[in-house]
């Protein structure tokens, strides 16, 4: 009759991480607290490891950050530093083994990892892990990254991360946590975000994203640098440039279009406000006579206001979302989704009815769900529906961390614009231009856009570019 | 060190009914998913009753609906038509006690009710059943209503109903499921909506709220007048005045403000286009010189955008909420929030620096959010704030279904508007006035406003005037 | 493949009760020990109820009594005095429903029921209740009895208790909570057990077995008497006299013989004293010529140390059982019993190979775990096994409060002794006789063997004595 | 007011393992009936490893084996063979990270073990293992096992655990998964028990004790000699002498005490068989002038019946023990106690009252149960106590696998028979000697008694004979 799934056309596979270094107690509160507003970034994990110099603690569990950890379970997490882990994740049964922070014990003391991208050579790395008799617990490249720093050599954490980075090809934000403290780490192609700054309290924090950050108060926001490795501590940091930046950088554009709260800074640039002039850029490229202006909610506002401030079409609301759609609920059937059940999105009749209708998405990826949400615009009487998405067409897929799925499942991988307008029944459909997307960014280069060009910034090994190795550990 | 506990300067003890009769199998995952349309008015506890005629069965128990529902426990609650309800509540341990439906065997067969909102006699008509020696299993003026309707004399439910309805005196949205069908009762003075609808499918519902109706596909939605006793069934509707309509009619002006989805009808008007319109009152009542207009999200974007569009102040984003605050979380402690710790709303500081702003709240009842929200945009650089608040001053407690507390909690009971205007912050401070109110909902009379002016559509019962009778079942 | 079930051929449909009052706060505790200590006679649900002479709380819920309570729950049940229950129960969706203790509000405050037995006229009860427009929450004839008291007249609760018990046909031993104390009530039959004590440190409890009252640490104890209405307090017990007692009483046999712990006193004998007698009786009765004799463990183990003293013949283990055998385990597939698998009872061959064994069992209720036992007996090499029960052939169903299921059900009233055997795969099978068994006891008539005669001791009703009403609620 | 707590007098820290190579499919249920019937070995926590040839499936989880798994997740975990663990553990946050089978990724493919037994130089393994790079888990000596055996070189799996078996100082019985099957090991001392026995249905299987063999069908049970490693299979089995046994050998003698279940086979002897030879010995070292004979259920019955026939005093019953005593419940708090609040034991006054009588126990380790068992027999009017035990006084910690704790814990550590006796306030207490426990097992030599002697047959490390390592992870 009815099934418990998940649905949703937006990528997945993101991580949010933290690090906090504070003289307080209360170091597992505030990681409670940043894991929070990284919500977004992942919801099927959580996990946070503190530690006093000495001995280690953690605590992870699959679920939201505020179903994981209770008053009495953060309390037991004592220590002065914390690193934390919020996860997004594709499968069931071993969620929780790949759950992070990884923590293990080794020769220089307890170890803890919280890692944010994706290797692209991490199947050489395990092959080489294995050679050498290690023992791997699970099929991340997180547990890969966490037992090479294990078995590294060097007289300090900080040299044997300087000295293993060099091993390590694609994207990785991480944060570590050793008996020396808490480094951020952020790989030399700086594809995903991590920032670092000072608590007014005392001491320093480092997370994923800025909105983070200022969450438990922080000042003095940077962001990591391409290469750099950062230990956390109470007064100044100590900033190593462990490796060169690559140039030109790889930073993910989809950070900006999707992932991203709007109220975090990424590239040194506001995210609403890019957004806000995607929607300007948009509507210069594709300006089209309408009535009003609505964004798909809530990642398309900034740009439905931009669009309509620049084309001068009025900006008004279309869809409400019903708030309390979470990771899992029942779908309706296709027979009661026939007499009309539509769960997610009701639409507005007053604010469309007759009206050409111009609707700003930030983009497709496989293409399931616009072509419902125009079927509503249509039945609430809409006479003209004109698709206008901030980003070009995806048509490869991510290996440094976004879920986009594989080829097959990207409908702009095997359709044309011109197919993917039928496939969804807008009247019009106009993806925005790289050059485009790139003018609302405010840079021409230093971004990856593998996603939207194929051309990868640097060589993924076969085994991953085609399905994954396969894992004998389920 | 910290705390789980639920903080909100927003009204409870709202709840959202549904009925459907169908002639489909499916009777309880339609219940389920008009249910999720009405989460907002209630997320403490759920419940579905359905019947075959002949037999009820039911489930219920605290959580969000979908906690409460899984694939299995709906498959099993198989019939013709169904009632559902979802519940906001203050108490902790008694919540499933006091959950809806309330299901009993009578002497006519099984009788099932969900209800939104209060009886102003509760306390004389449970000491009437107590009289009779009937025992009470709970404290709610909703287990008055069943036992009622249990005792009542009469050849058929609908005679019962009509025979009884004059001893409740207060609010009463009703869905009643008996061996006869489903019913749908609204009281004579109308305080809180109730819609029915036609299924595509065949079959009628009815719901709180038209948003609910759409969600599952009706069509021709009209909402029950006050006093009527509607029998939903596969054809037409049976339609009863039972009892004619108080004149004026005390419509809820809260739903308008606050409670309802934007996309619901309200009195025949869409709240999002009265939302709006109460931006556009705001502006010509109390217009100010500044550079942006800003909501507090996300109840009132729509004034906001009214707002701008009628003072021709440029609108704009200026908090970003977090999406996962939910019934319970863990708060910062007094000195995390002191050191910056904020979880619920960061500012967007590039709309706001050296900006004069304008923003706009729905209402003000404890006076506990504002102050908080104000001081970020201070921090983030604005140089003047303009609060401007889309209903006018919260004096007197609600008496007919919402919770605003007691008059020692409302601020407005005891505080002038210059004082409220210190306590949080602002710079100027502007409630829309009574009569603004009303032109923006379009109409003089036939609105329920006491808890702006005190005056009651009717009397109150000493003791629930007071602070409630107490109860001796805990 | 595999299937979780309950499995077993003991009776069912028992229940324990306690009701404590005593100077200390600590009666919520007290009550959680009593009932662990009658946790034999019902699994599936568990409450306490309190009073502090004023307001009653409550906690119930399905599961063992060590599940349903923990420190912090039982610290809010704040109270003077406290009644319990545990509960066995056949249903499976409304357990929680029909768990007790029964609370409600009355007029004459609050009034809750703990009840172990089965009314014969609870169809006219319900009936008469309904037709006095009382609603039902249940088809518990608990709540029968409670909703009858809260509606008697009467100027105290001594005096409604005493007018209505005429009206209740059947077994019924209660407890109950009001505003003038604790109360316990047995029907003036006798059939089901309940006993009072004295506190050592004061106060007075009373529970359905003595053992539960020296779980607690009391003294003094005695049952209550068919008839009486005994109220519980700090110093001495007020004792009523309400119905004459029925002559001869109808004492439930089967206390001794499978019910009660064998640390109990039931009819002012030692169960285990009891069952050791059965043995003895066993064996002057069926003798035979055998080298052991072993229990089906525990129940039998009294009886079986009885029939090896009087028989001569060496007492010994045989089967030893697997004491995680729980509610609810996982049961073994037809295929894998085939080969072998049988999870409760495993044996000791070295006390059974090529021995003619003597196996007493308690009873033989439905018949289908015998076989497999013995089974395992002649696996073992057992030349020769002698099965002796210690009762006579149950054939009629108990509609006094235990579940034996219905005529069709069991064994005995269907087969013959020796196809009963021939069934069991036994060499010999006999069957206490009733004179033996009652000799065993020491009296030859003030109890009920209904369900080995068919003689019931008063009428029951029609409706119960075909399948029990139809309940129009699931 | 009151606590959640365990109180018992028994050793901890065994376990159970189960190893099942079937051409069936449902090796895990089968794993799962046999981890059953091993549930008294360990109930913190519960495991079941698959494999099908290629790829390895895990369940592990805290809790009983019947919480663990469900026909769910059973019938999810597919495969040709599997390895159990249930898991005996004394910490708490820790409690799932040590929870077995370790399964881990190796170059040889997928490595899986369960582990009972205590390695006495796992500091060393551990640090041998960290300074060569390796990172671990978890504080177990098992993992150190498992990572060692993913460290060792050779061709087979065969060759790779005798080439590492040389390294293991201790106890070890494991049943290890592998791409080349299950093998059963044990260490050439002997110390804990591994049985293999062949299915009727085809394959074979292994586990700690015969008993759980024998729940699943086996036939032709064997004990797996010191330091033999045996590869189960469909057909016959492949046996390798891979250590030669260690003269005399180690075998633990508490699993004929107390561990193991009295239809297991240990040593080639019954327990049970043992136990009661263990009353025979017990009443002719100690004899006594007495009217009765009582065990402590449930492990001392054999032995009291063992008594009781060598020394003529009629055997009986004198506890009835609680048998819902979980792993966790309410405790009384003093207080209560002192009221005479006891939940574990009721006494039957009948057997007891003006009898002198004899109490075996199986051992006395903390020395808290006996003292309050004793008063409840005096109270209930026993004019003599006489305290049999069927071991030696336990004066050393065991490092071999049995959590006896400390030698500060250990009572007979520091208090000698006589204060002993005073303590626990018997008239009279005897330890049966060596030579007479050593006679009724029926060996001189060839068992591991350090526990009453001292005498290690290994050195023990220091690190572990003081308190054991630190971890730093916690």
């Amino acid at each position: 009759m009815t099934e418990t799934i998940r649905f949703d056309d937006r990528p997945g596979e993101e991580c949010g991480v933290v690090g906090i270094f504070a003289p307080s107690e209360d170091v597992a509160s505030m990681a409670y607290f940043a894991l929070f507003a990284l919500q977004h970034r992942g919801q099927e994990a959580a996990g946070i490891a503190v530690c006093d110099g000495e001995t280690a603690r953690i605590r992870k569990d699959t679920g939201l950050v505020s179903q994981v950890f209770t008053p009495e379970n953060l309390r037991s997490l004592r220590g002065r530093y914390a690193i934390g882990h919020t996860r997004y994740s594709t499968t069931g049964s071993s969620v929780l083994r790949n759950a992070q922070p990884f923590l293990i014990e080794t020769r220089y003391g307890p170890l803890a990892i919280s890692h944010n991208g994706n290797l692209v050579n991490t199947y050489a790395l395990r092959r080489g892990l294995l050679q050498k008799g290690v023992g791997l617990l699970s099929s991340s490249d997180s547990e890969v990254i966490t037992l090479m720093l294990a078995g590294a050599e060097g007289a300090s954490w900080e040299e044997r991360i300087r000295t293993t980075m060099p091993k390590w090809r694609g994207a990785y934000s991480l944060v570590i946590l050793t008996r020396e403290g808490v480094f951020a780490v952020r790989d030399p192609w700086g594809f995903r975000p991590l920032s670092v700054g000072r608590l007014k309290s005392g001491g320093h924090a480092a997370a994923s994203e800025s909105c983070a950050l200022r969450t438990i108060g922080c000042e003095a926001i940077r962001e990591v640098k391409p290469g750099e490795v950062i230990r956390l501590s109470n007064t100044a940091l100590s900033v190593l440039q462990a490796l060169p930046p690559v140039e030109p950088s790889a930073l993910c554009t989809f950070e900006h279009i999707y992932f991203s709260r709007p109220d975090s800074i990424w590239d040194g640039r506001s995210v609403h406000h890019i957004r806000q002039r995607l929607g300007v850029e948009l509507a210069r490229e594709a300006p089209v006579e309408a009535d009003v202006v609505i964004p798909v909610p809530d990642s398309s506002i900034p740009a439905a206001i931009g669009y309509a401030r620049e084309s001068g079409i009025p900006y008004n609301d279309g869809f409400i979302k019903n708030r309390y759609i979470g990771r899992t609920f029942i779908e309706p059937t296709d027979s009661l989704r026939k007499q009309g059940v539509a769960l997610k999105f009701n639409v507005l009749e007053e604010n469309l009815r007759d009206r050409r209708v111009v609707v700003i998405d930030d983009s497709i990826v496989r293409g399931n769900t616009s072509g419902p949400l125009l079927r509503l615009l249509r039945e609430a009487g809409a006479c003209e529906v004109h698709l206008r998405i901030t980003c070009p067409p995806i048509v490869s897929p991510c290996h440094m961390g976004v879920d986009f799925g594989t080829c097959e499942e990207l409908i702009a991988h095997h359709r044309t614009v011109e197919e993917i307008c039928r496939h969804v029944g807008a009247d019009t459909l106009h993806f925005l231009s790289l050059p485009s997307m790139m003018r609302a960014i405010g840079r021409a280069t230093g971004y990856c856009n593998a996603c939207y060009t194929g051309a990868y910034p640097l060589d993924v090994e076969p085994e991953q570019a085609k399905t994954g190795f396969e894992n004998s550990i389920c």
